[in-house]
């Protein structure tokens, strides 16, 4: 029989588990909505029903060990308490290893999901075999997971990793943070929405214009085009990302950079840009020693990543 | 008879050395000017003489067992060359821990003079008992060293730490580094009195106007009887500061970060723009975490820290 774990990946939108043993491969999976509810304990609930099913869907291959979460908030790892969840918020100061523990009598763990996202990459993905990487994720925000020595760092509260509120522009854009001119506000997926609405009546031509409800992908998509004001907002979105991961270059000596999310899509219009900056301003040798990638995994890194958490 | 260590501070203008024991009680120093010659085996014999001085001194109180060197150079800690040492450049390339074990027949280990200031006041000074600590050197230039859970981050090749040259106006004053905008152009001894050059003919009342061969201490001593052009050189000065820790807090949820270096002395003109701007702009949590404490040790941060790598 074989060693299996579950994994959960509790996103704002859906509640996805899978089934995984220990060479990573995915048994069995299931996808369920957030429930949206202001109660922890709905969510709990809808955990375990997920849970339920996936024990029974892989209890002919082997035995279910622990159980590992990856949650959108910072999270006390060793008391297993989420801090602050800002898209869930009813879990703010939840006990949730605490109850997971209670209710499905197996080991539980949680995990930041862009850290768990790290270590998944790190594992199976684009930073295989990397004991020193960082991954940064373009969707919505910019989420990021930093792996030191084939550790996750935390910092002292489990707050470390949030790359996505590096002040690139001090006297930029308001952040939802609190802060100005974060590079979650110039390189997110929202943000290249944004950019666009903003620079579109200097580029009266463009395809863009007057699109109702336009995404980054619509962007990207004219950009390939030859869009000039798609070709403009990838441009400043890659220099301002290039400027943050110059920053983390110069700081920490990474061995690669995994580059996720929605909006690394547009991969071709914009990491010359990240890379013009990384040549022109990150000292010489880290700039050169830090590879840059695209994420491999996609929406189960975090899964992944959670998984092998349970594992250790 | 005491187990002793060599600790030895190669400074672009002093090489100091001390025989320091275990408690970090140091029982011998040594300092003389850093050769000026253009070769390593200088300022080896340099080092040798000291050393061998030091051990005399000592000799009736224990026995020398090893040596460490702080020097200003990135480093590869594990094959004991120094990579690229900007102040002193001769010892590019230079394989230094062969050469002083060659010569002293005890074991030889070197570490980045900023790493080590972090890992001195880490054991005896202002971030003791701390396992995540940032120390910010604000000298002619910035430098930085950071521990995470009571290990130097150094990164893949040795060369993370490197604060100073986190990017904080984008468009902002060139960087001997080749970027734009790094913090040590507006935090540093060096920047404090460039500052005051460009702001001086918008206070043409300033008691700085004029002053020949002008020093961050003699903007430091106007600011404290009131000068407005110092208090707004501080200001700027804690404002681009303050951005930088901000970005290090949000990746890194230090427990503290230590501020040393001769620019440090101006701290109660400074630290509370640096305040504000973690107060305004960092996520609550680290930011509160985070505490601003100032250096303790001084000079001798970093060989104390050399003993304590010489130790370990």
């Amino acid at each position: 029989m074989k060693k299996i774990v579950l994994a959960c990946d509790l996103g704002g939108t859906n509640l996805r588990m899978a089934a995984i043993d220990r060479q990573g491969a995915i048994l069995y999976r299931t996808k369920r909505d957030t429930p949206k509810s202001d109660r922890a304990d709905e969510i709990i609930r809808t955990i375990v029903e997920e849970a339920n099913e996936c024990r029974e869907a892989t209890k002919k291959e082997g035995t279910i060990e622990a159980i590992a979460a990856a949650v959108p908030a910072t999270v006390n790892v060793e008391k297993g308490i989420l801090m602050k969840s800002p898209n869930v918020p009813c879990l703010d100061g939840f006990r949730m290893v605490a109850a997971l523990e209670n209710e499905l009598s197996i080991k539980a763990v949680i995990e930041n999901d862009a850290n768990a996202a790290a270590v998944g990459e790190n594992w199976l993905g684009a930073s295989k075999g990397c004991r020193n990487s960082i991954m940064v994720t373009l969707g919505t925000g910019v989420g990021g997971g930093i792996i030191i020595n084939e550790t996750v760092l935390r910092g002292i509260d489990g707050t470390a990793g949030e790359i996505g509120h590096i002040c690139v522009e001090p006297f930029g854009e308001p952040c939802g943070c609190g802060s100005r001119g974060c590079v979650e506000q110039y390189s997110s997926a929202t943000a290249i929405v944004r950019l666009t609405r903003e620079k579109e009546s200097l580029y009266p031509k463009s395809e863009l214009i007057n699109i109702p409800r336009l995404t980054s992908a619509d962007v990207y998509e004219a950009g390939k085009r030859g869009d000039e004001l798609a070709l403009e907002v990838f441009r400043q979105m890659g220099f301002y990302l290039g400027i943050a991961l110059v920053d983390l270059i110069n700081i920490m000596n990474p061995e690669v950079i995994v580059i996720g999310g929605g909006a690394a899509a547009g991969w071709d219009l914009f990491i010359h840009h990240v890379e013009d900056q990384i040549r022109t301003r990150a000292f010489l040798e880290p700039g050169m020693r830090a590879k840059l990638v695209r994420a491999e995994l996609g929406d189960d890194a975090g899964i992944l990543g959670a998984a092998r958490i349970a594992f250790d």
